[in-house]
């Protein structure tokens, strides 16, 4: 594989420019980045020279002889994988990062590291033939676990991922440099990229569904703590006691607020007689899923909302402590149940509001990301990217 | 005043490195910094010439010709100040913050800063006139409760305080830049220039005391969160109910285990006759105290020891949490009470060995800090260094 790369920081400052901020004249690129004429001129040359750089047209103009703009060129493209529970999705951007095509198809992560990087390298390829792209810049992977470097860490309900060297499976199979993190970090580096994090160099994103996690950007970079594992509240306890949670232990956040304890919790309301919605459903699909449970929220039914309502205020009781400790300028919630996102909105911010200490929280946003599966797809193409995109 | 500050980056790389390294040879300084032999004799030069850095006699060879070794200038000298919630301590420092002389006495934060800010003024002052100091460098201040910049942002139980600028009032008396901060985040600083945090990168301090706070510590700088006020714990709800607060909620942590809910929970003990040794410990003194407890305890009063076991639980719940969300690479614990580190510590480290995740917590020592005092008067100065020391 041809690796293009920036030859020195000046030039990885530059490429990084253009994939933020998109095509700029040499004068925008100068000012931005406080770069003499001689060496803008001297570093622009030799990234058009290498292919990562490429003019566009003329900008527009500012009075005397209007300047070219430039831009990445049309050979820089990057490959985004997220690996979820029960599902694969896969994008090719172009430099910038913006979607050139996606695809995606059920697939169960439970059915091992070989399987499924198959069939996500697969669908990888097939994007890259329609495209007609000869070879991918890099490519990036979130995982629905712990990520250490290079392998996959993952929790015991995950066979065979333990210790799996995803990273050079991927690279192996597309001929590509290729980054893995788990899911949390990728959805924060993709709100970072294109969402409203854009606008914030420190926030929080907080990931709902399967499994429970959090991705910190701090100054503008992804913090990952001492071993890779910041954000991994997901078995947080919240007390003594609770429901019992996969990991073995009890009454942890996961338990209460994940996809599998508001089911846990929806069967149990339904056969109660508590939800003749959830009741009626049940009845007619011999179990229930989140979707229901968001349907008979958004119809009205008092104990489905009231399910919704109780997961977010243990979201909420959670993110209290973090806000507190962490003080991030936007708090950022993805992956919340189709139509029962102002449910769960509006109770963690009363939580958090209630009790956050007030410097905190007093003129802090807590929203929910309007990215949906964009900001995994844009995050593990940034991922790639960073690495890319850097001289070291 | 004369500001005596870095003229450049290069000026600021290398006065940091002697303040935290100590005396170095020029070849040294070259290698450590990667500067070229050329640029590093015209900004020692300058350093030289502009009183900040001095020759300090001839290092050890290293064969050939001995070079000389270069240390921070006999003129820079910092002021450290720590204001408790009853208690004033100062100190002075060399450029390298080595303590040259310290003093303190006692003092009512509750008297409002103008009374406050006078005696801590007067105690630098003696400070400086015994050592025979002309001109300080920098003063470094820290403060009971949340400071935002310039200013005091105190809690309501400190009138008076509330956007005072203490750092104005400081700057003013002592003609010198100042600098302030709250005390845990202080702390944090001593603890990373002299304690066991020196050889970390990212770190959580936790302070106990009348207040309970957290400093952060991440890629070798303090991290202040987006409005300064990270690290603000102490009011982090526990659970629906418990104890009053100082702050008008009930069950925060420090409800539970700051000085005020100790001695709380300890005249309960002596009441109920549960612990005959604080009972008679009561009634010599009408009252009860921290150490009174911690004397119990050490003595082996099995309820003075249940006390200090139940804050330390409290402690740990809620540092469960802070691990697995920021994965530090070490957690200092200061500010224990005298006596009974080693019973706080054993059931701080259970809780958050048993529901921390195994990630986070694997390899992860939690220790108590052994700087005692002299952690906030390093880190005071500090903290005036990090600004004096830059060029922004």
């Amino acid at each position: 594989m041809t690796l293009i790369r920036p030859e020195n920081p000046q030039q990885a400052r530059l490429v990084r420019l253009l994939r933020d901020d998109g095509p700029r004249s040499r004068v925008e690129l100068g000012d931005i980045l406080g770069l003499s004429r001689s060496t803008l001129t001297t570093e622009l040359e030799r990234l058009v020279a290498r292919g990562l750089v490429e003019t566009a047209g003329l900008a527009a103009s500012r009075g005397g002889r209007r300047s070219s703009l430039l831009r990445l060129a049309g050979g820089v493209r990057f490959a985004g994988v997220v690996i979820g529970a029960d599902r694969i999705t896969a994008a090719i951007t172009d430099g910038e990062l913006n979607v050139l095509a996606e695809t995606g198809e059920p697939a169960d992560v439970r059915g091992g590291p070989e399987s499924v990087i198959g069939r996500a390298v697969d669908l990888v390829e097939k994007l890259r033939a329609e495209l007609g792209i000869a070879e991918l810049t890099g490519v990036g992977v979130a995982l629905p676990g712990p990520v250490d470097g290079d392998t996959s860490i993952a929790p015991a309900v995950l066979p065979g991922w333990q210790r799996f060297p995803v990273r050079d499976a991927f690279a192996t199979e597309l001929g590509c440099p290729a980054l893995v993190d788990n899911d949390a970090n990728v959805l924060a580096l993709g709100e970072h990229h294109a969402g409203i994090g854009r606008t914030f160099d420190d926030f929080l994103y907080l990931k709902l569904g399967t499994a429970i996690g959090c991705g910190l950007v701090l100054g503008g970079t992804l913090y990952r703590g001492a071993t890779s594992s910041a954000g991994d509240i997901a078995h947080l306890p919240l007390g003594e006691d609770g429901p019992a949670c996969v990991c073995g232990e009890v009454g942890c956040l996961e338990a209460y607020a994940g996809d599998a304890g508001l089911v846990r919790a929806a069967l149990a309301a339904a056969r109660s007689g508590r939800s003749p919605a959830l009741a009626t459903r049940l009845t007619a699909a011999g179990t229930l899923t989140v979707p229901d449970v968001a349907a008979a929220a958004t119809a009205g039914d008092p104990a489905a909302q009231a399910l919704v309502r109780d997961a977010a205020r243990r979201l909420g009781q959670v993110l209290v402590g973090l806000i507190s400790f962490f003080n991030p300028s936007i708090v950022v919630i993805g992956g919340a149940p189709e139509g029962v996102g102002h449910i769960l909105l509006s109770e963690i911010r009363g939580v958090v509001y209630r009790r956050s200490a007030p410097l905190a929280t007093g003129t802090m946003p807590v929203v929910l990301s309007d990215l949906a599966d964009r900001a995994g797809l844009v995050g593990a193409a940034r991922l790639a990217s960073e690495h890319v995109f850097a001289t070291d």
